[in-house]
């Protein structure tokens, strides 16, 4: 047992790295590592089960330090473990192309396991690693032979537990049971404003506890004693997660600053330090940790020989269940199922020989009729719209409602950016690939969570439906105008916007195919016609743009359009014909992809010298990207109204007989200039 | 005392008014409608203070429909109370022009106080009414004197319960106190994907007494004698808010339907419907309710009654306090203080007569510390970030530090979209200008709220600050990249982004004085050079876009920025100027208020023929509607990193240097076809 004396050196010694890093980087946070410290020490010490030489080891523990701000006490403790960040990058915090952020970045630092500092979002990264744990287990696991079970830990404060999304995810936490949920909330009573009483004053114990959560303390996170036998109680919870109060100050140790928001984000200063260090007893140099701490803490030969402890079980249930332990592998591998190009191939084919109208979310539920049974790693789910989003297919079977089977499929309620940030997590862990519903317009929502999901460049698939004043009578809350070209705007996001059941299918296989960023799918309420096939089709839907129907006779015009759109660039493409003139008809499924193709591709696809007209039931201004001045955009550059759909593209001069006459009027103009208003 | 069974017969005819629109119209939600009848009758008749007649009286007591999906509800309300909605509206639900949208809007339906749909927002909007409404007593009223004395009443179901906004703004309701807010909770047990038991458990009534709220019920909220009970003991509530927590059946009276989620999207079709009249004991032709019935909704009376007493106490009182009354009434109508243009023009000189690097949040705070002085309505706030938005000026009294002071400052805790909700509702109410602060990568936590305020055409001013990647070493998570492009997507908020005080001065100035829209003002942390006075400077920013500096011989080219970014096109201007190179600067900072001018202003700036080149440390794309394809973009297009943030602006290229470069090759190129890629 250590001594607590012990102990309380171990913990300064994450309290002086982080101190001593904020200070050599002039910013930073080191008011919550100070207050942290001692918690981690036995949190990180005692309880987690990790391998610092091998940060991808399927059944470490996960760690989440959902007060991203406090990133110097998770560097600390990833340094002192043994992690490969060596002391020059803690001193390089906060400096351009250290791997040592201002903020926990997953995959650039080895042990961060999600990107935080958006409050909030990582305690609900943290229920879907817990969700996925318990899922895997559910599948992989067989009597005697538990090779998925770890936990997740959570450091989050006052920020987290104020912001709405920790409402969303821990009330879900809370119905899915995830009894290997443990979170430590630094109750500091300190947020950057000042004292949280003036703007917090929730009863969190009772609150979580209504959510079906043990609740343990409050108690005195500075008092390593309390810390173990609340984490050793948390250990033993059966069905519900567990929430630890842990009354901490803020800037545990500062003479003068310790418990003032003063602490919270700027450096300490060095009279400041000073003086911490006299208080502490501290008299090392800065950076410098007696090798006594070192040794206690470097975590390599625990780690190494837990991990060799699992790979030993995982050798005999490999040799029990081979094809379990083959499907476990390529799974947490992130490779697709074997034979997955035969697969994708039969998908795009049943694509390819519909016929008529069909709405493309509901092209999108006969792709995932046909990918669950294949794919079975997909985990589906909506945020209460299930029967509206589609997402459920033939395979899907509910967690609320599985019985005995397994479920893949999450009645997330109406919970859009819980749902958002719990996909993450899960992305994240590994094993499974999230895909989740919502309307189109609650994109706004999720929104900062899907923007994490490319930042952290998590494969999810956000299916967004209603994705147009299409959906008519529900109105202008619910029509979304700005959000495909906003949704567009995130960097590394794919946004597909596809015409029919062959680009819905490809949008699908390319989604799922994509292992290094989120895709967002939007798709109709309303049918829209099969655009038919042909070879190399497929092919082409994957460029994101290509040439859906060329001009009968010498190129005058070309009309580019995405989804519910591109109907009527084909019957405006056929009335123009008719009176002579000959455009070409684009679809443009995935700006980012097509953007992404060489020059040649898109100027074969699009000729430079050709006037172009846009047309997106949506804002126009991100069309002009691609038409310039001298093209036309047909969009909505106002709010939708509540009408039947036929009747709002009437309103909204969404027709083939206006486009092609604003095709027609920008060909008759086209010797003007670029600059022209 | 009304008889249960004439109560009964009085919520059926709202019953029948829903099941008869809705069936008319093929679509809407008859399920909630059906299942809050009861309680809509016990509190309309005889709780609800309110004049159809004058559905702006100041004094009124508000109501809103948080599941605003049950639409008919209301408007069968409204209609039958004698609110200028005739029955012609009711029948035409959810057709183009109707006063009956699919969704309540404020403005289009009188008696309509804010606009619902997107769930959780609609509460978060009343706890910013009842805000106001405490706000404006202790300003106003005074001994023998009570002017504001009205309650604010909610409806609201399990999704708004689900959504995490429900938890910012009830949390923030108890800290205030908010004793005339009463909310009814229709716990009826369904949400769309069916019983809710599967994905939604919390203890709801833990949950509400864990924020301070009294929470009345469970009780069955099909009976009104119950329903009457529980709202005359929350009237009585001291401190707090009150929830009453009414079980009921979903699409009460529908034998075959009711109490299942069949009956919450859609029509229940006329066997059901025919079902329903018998059960019910409904012989009433479609829309046809009887003359007795008629008479005991009719609140016109009643109304004109309560308002007329009113308006003599409110005679007595302007008698007593001129000053406070005329102030009351100018706040009330919207109007700014009387001199607003002195004020204005003060505001404006002060600005103009800066020199020096001041940072835009600092030069908004400048702004503040005379305002608030001057404009008493205003009501700022911060999520938290006080002390970074720089959003508390001189004269802010916090309201948690107020003592016995009016408080015109509120801290709102990490609550970034409850904040904006809550703003929207302090709007809607009247009598205040509610202004709140976050940082501008976390608009995307509130982004659905600022829509909502500019669908409801609010004024409500969005203070982001640490606008781009020169908040430095938070890094990534923090930085705004695609965060300006894509507001300036949402129809109808203007968004500025001053690049120094002048331009921030005038920014607050039109965001103040529009009163039919909300307004967004990214500001840098970092400092900013101020750029001069001249004659006219403040009236051609105004115009959004205007010549900062003007080129030095025949033009080449025209150089667009915003914020930070002018004083590198100024820098780079110059060092042109010194190569020979003729280049204007035109500092654009509201995009919106330039597209509003006259072509000839538009020209005037841009001139047709002259290249030009944009630059703004955000995502490129947005600006192509200026530079065309011909023209080129200096912006980011990834994530930003953590560093300081000097050594960011290198790394991405934001510098004078690489702007003057890509300027002169694209003069160079000029000839060039605008297809080029």
């Amino acid at each position: 047992m250590t001594t607590t004396t012990f102990r309380r050196d171990l913990a300064n010694a994450l309290r002086f790295l982080a101190i001593d890093a904020v200070e050599q980087a002039k910013s930073g946070h080191p008011g919550a590592p100070m207050g942290m410290a001692d918690i981690a020490e036995v949190l990180w010490r005692d309880h987690l089960r990790h391998n610092p030489a091998n940060p991808q080891w399927a059944d470490r523990d996960r760690f989440v330090l959902s007060n991203g701000h406090g990133s110097m006490l998770l560097y600390a403790l990833l340094h002192l473990s043994g992690y490969d960040l060596p002391l020059a990058e803690i001193k390089r915090f906060r400096q351009f192309g250290s791997k040592t952020a201002g903020h926990p970045e997953v995959h650039h630092t080895p042990g961060v396991e999600t990107t935080t500092g958006p409050l909030g979002q990582g305690i609900s990264n943290a229920v879907g690693m817990a969700l996925a744990e318990k899922l895997l287990a559910q599948r992989y696991n067989r009597p005697g032979h538990a090779i998925v079970d770890h936990r997740t830990w959570v450091f989050l404060g006052d920020g987290c537990l104020m912001e709405g999304i920790s409402h969303e995810a821990c009330a879900l936490a809370g119905v899915w049971g995830l009894d290997k949920l443990v979170a430590f909330y630094d109750d500091n009573g300190i947020s950057i404003d000042g004292h949280v009483a003036g703007w917090f004053r929730d009863d969190t114990v009772a609150r979580f506890r209504a959510y079906g959560w043990d609740v343990i303390g409050p108690l005195d996170g500075h008092d390593p004693i309390a810390i173990a036998a609340a984490t050793a109680e948390a250990r033993q919870s059966r069905g519900r997660p567990t929430l630890i109060v842990c009354r901490t100050q803020i800037g545990w140790g500062s003479p003068n600053k310790a418990g003032s928001h003063d602490v919270h984000g700027a450096p300490l200063g060095a009279a400041e330090v000073a003086a911490t260090r006299a208080a502490l007893g501290w008299p090392h140099a800065p950076f410098e940790i007696p090798e006594a701490l070192r040794a206690a803490w470097d975590a390599r030969a625990s780690g190494a020989a837990a991990e060799a402890a699992w790979q030993q079980r995982f050798a005999a249930y490999r040799a029990a269940y081979p094809a379990l332990a083959a499907e476990f592998e390529r799974t947490q591998a992130g490779g697709l199922p074997e034979g997955w190009p035969e697969i994708r191939a039969e998908l795009l084919a049943q694509a390819a020989a519909k016929t008529g109208g069909i709405a493309s979310r509901k092209s999108s539920q006969n792709c995932l009729d046909f990918l669950i049974e294949r794919v079975p790693e997909l985990l589906g789910g909506s945020a209460d719209l299930t029967g509206s989003n589609l997402t459920a297919g033939k395979g899907s079977v509910a967690w609320h409602a599985a019985g005995d089977k397994t479920p893949n499929y999450l009645s997330y309620g109406v919970r859009e950016f819980g749902m958002a940030a719990i996909m993450n997590g899960v992305a994240l862990h590994g094993g499974l690939i999230p895909y989740g519903g919502t309307f189109a317009v609650f994109s706004d929502y999720s929104r900062n969570a899907i923007r994490m999901s490319a930042l952290m460049q998590q494969r999810v698939v956000h299916v967004l439906t209603h994705d147009s004043i299409g959906l008519g009578e529900d109105g202008p809350t619910h029509q979304p105008i700005e959000h495909v070209g906003s949704l567009r705007l995130i960097p590394g996001l794919d946004v597909w916007r596809p015409c029919d059941e062959l680009e819905t299918a490809v949008a699908w296989a390319e989604a799922l195919e994509r292992r290094d960023g989120p895709s967002a799918l939007f798709l109709s309420r309303q049918n829209l016609e099969q655009c038919g096939d042909r070879a190399a089709r497929a092919e082409e839907i994957a460029r994101g743009g290509y040439v859906l129907r060329d001009a009968d006779g010498p190129l005058q015009a070309v009309i580019l359009a995405t989804g519910s759109e591109v109907g009527i660039a084909l019957a405006a493409q056929r009335e123009l014909a008719a009176h002579g003139v000959a455009v070409r008809v684009v679809s443009m499924p995935c700006c980012e992809r097509f953007d992404r193709q060489k020059t040649a591709w898109k100027k074969a696809v699009l000729p430079p010298d050709v006037v172009r007209i846009a047309i997106e039931a949506a804002h126009p201004d991100p069309w002009r990207k691609y038409v310039g001045l001298v093209g036309e955009v047909v969009g909505i550059d106002s709010f939708g109204a509540s009408a039947p759909a036929p009747v709002l593209y009437e309103h909204f001069k969404l027709t083939a007989a206006h486009l092609a006459s604003v095709v027609v009027e920008t060909i008759a103009r086209e010797s003007g200039s670029d600059g022209d208003f």
